[in-house]
């Protein structure tokens, strides 16, 4: 199946464009849970039996799995939400980066490996760094873009020719890397301006949006900038304010309720 | 210690600037490794082995050890490398980059969980999600700069107010990033004028050249274009003409005269 497919039939299941990011950081579990052996993959199966009929994905950032050695709990947490919600994608939050060489291995380690749905990916080192992951048509290729953070400016916001950095990856992926209709770009909703900009751009090409939530971006303004004309083209992206809305036992409830409400601050402007 | 100085003691250990890709490709072992538990670490120990008193740095590469679900033996290597030869250095290879809470992730993960003495950093995020790398200032923070393959042309080489954007890189890494004296700069060896243009703007700031061997780079123009006035600045990176110099079982052996002509070759030129 394609991959624009299984996107569109992501976002229809749960009438939904919410994605949770899966970044889990023990230290913020609930005491009894921090020091159990399969903590990471506890904590992520909580919070996946109590969201997965809100959202159209889940993003596990690859950073809070390697940072503990728990490459085993990813794997785990993925097979688990292929259980639960064979619908809903999943999409490995890596943003890889190599040589063409290298990047084959990236994009067996991301869609065999793993079984993603979706990678993010760097555009840094240009084509041949990301065509071993637009060759698998049913797989998403999810290239950085203009990004949440503060550090975006520094070298996305830079003027080359008349347009920005970021405008220009925008660009050569809507004309050259999206051929397949599997590509996605990363644009931050912590910039509405840039996002507009972006969605102007590229005409339908879907929008992975992080940074609603503890980055401070506002979903409205996200909804109502990124949005296609249909409604959908976004996957928009909350973490910590979801993971986090309570650091007690009822952890998961909380983040039931703090996925509910992104779902409905989402669709009353789509 | 400062990693400058690390730097320096590798370089003088074994009068080289050869740094030793470990690339594992499984499917090129000879036959008899090839199907061992443990063959991706047997295979880079026997790599070591042949080669610990020819070199300042190895260099493993993270999605070669990632495609394979091979992380305990990417930590075994390392190890093994600390035991081998102290005062050469490890290189991950992972050419990270993600927004400043996650870059402190991926901090731990190489300095800490691997105990790597520097890590590869794609700059495109911007300053915060370097700045968690820069503070460990004993370890070495190695941005891409002019990468080595053909896609390096499609974003690095944009002309921006005057500069191309791998000059706006290297110029912000040699005045901004590099407070601690902890950064490299990544050079391609398959762009000998990029190289000589790189090193006239940066002073002194030391570079990890990849690209010779497999990837057609000439060495005396790496060297000559790339040192500095003592004869030193540079890492000089070789990964699968040294690692798969014989398919046979005296992979070892011809492993060893590869690095040694390496040497030699670089050592004539500087």
């Amino acid at each position: 199946m394609r991959f624009v497919t299984r996107l569109e039939t992501a976002w229809s299941t749960n009438d939904s464009l919410v994605c949770i990011g899966l970044d889990p950081e023990p230290a913020r579990f609930p005491a009894p849970l921090r020091d159990r052996p399969l903590a990471i993959f506890e904590f992520n199966k909580a919070i996946i039996d109590a969201t997965y009929d809100l959202v159209a994905a889940y993003k596990p950032q690859f950073a809070h799995y390697a940072a503990e050695g728990a490459e085993d709990q990813l794997e785990r947490t993925i097979a688990y939400i292929r259980e639960r919600a064979p619908r809903v994608l999943v999409i490995l939050d890596s943003k890889r980066g190599d040589i063409g060489s290298t990047a084959e291995r990236y994009a067996r380690e991301a869609f065999d490996r793993y079984g993603a749905d979706a990678v993010t990916i760097n555009p840094y080192l240009g084509f041949d760094s990301v065509q071993p992951f637009l060759e698998r048509t049913d797989r998403g290729v999810i290239v950085l873009c203009r990004t949440s953070n503060p550090g975006a400016r520094d070298f996305q916001d830079l003027q080359v020719d008349g347009r920005r950095l970021y405008q220009v990856v925008a660009d050569k992926v809507a004309a050259d890397w999206n051929r397949q209709g599997n590509c996605m770009l990363v644009v931050g909703a912590t910039y509405p301006d840039e996002l507009g900009d972006i969605r102007a751009r590229v005409g339908d090409l879907p929008l992975l949006v992080p940074g609603v939530g503890a980055q401070g971006g506002d979903v409205a303004q996200a909804v109502s900038r990124g949005r296609t004309a249909n409604g959908t083209g976004l996957l928009i992206s909350s973490s910590r304010a979801v993971l986090y809305a309570s650091g007690g036992p009822d952890f998961a409830a909380a983040a039931r309720t703090a996925a509910a409400d992104l779902h409905s601050s989402i669709n009353r402007q789509r």
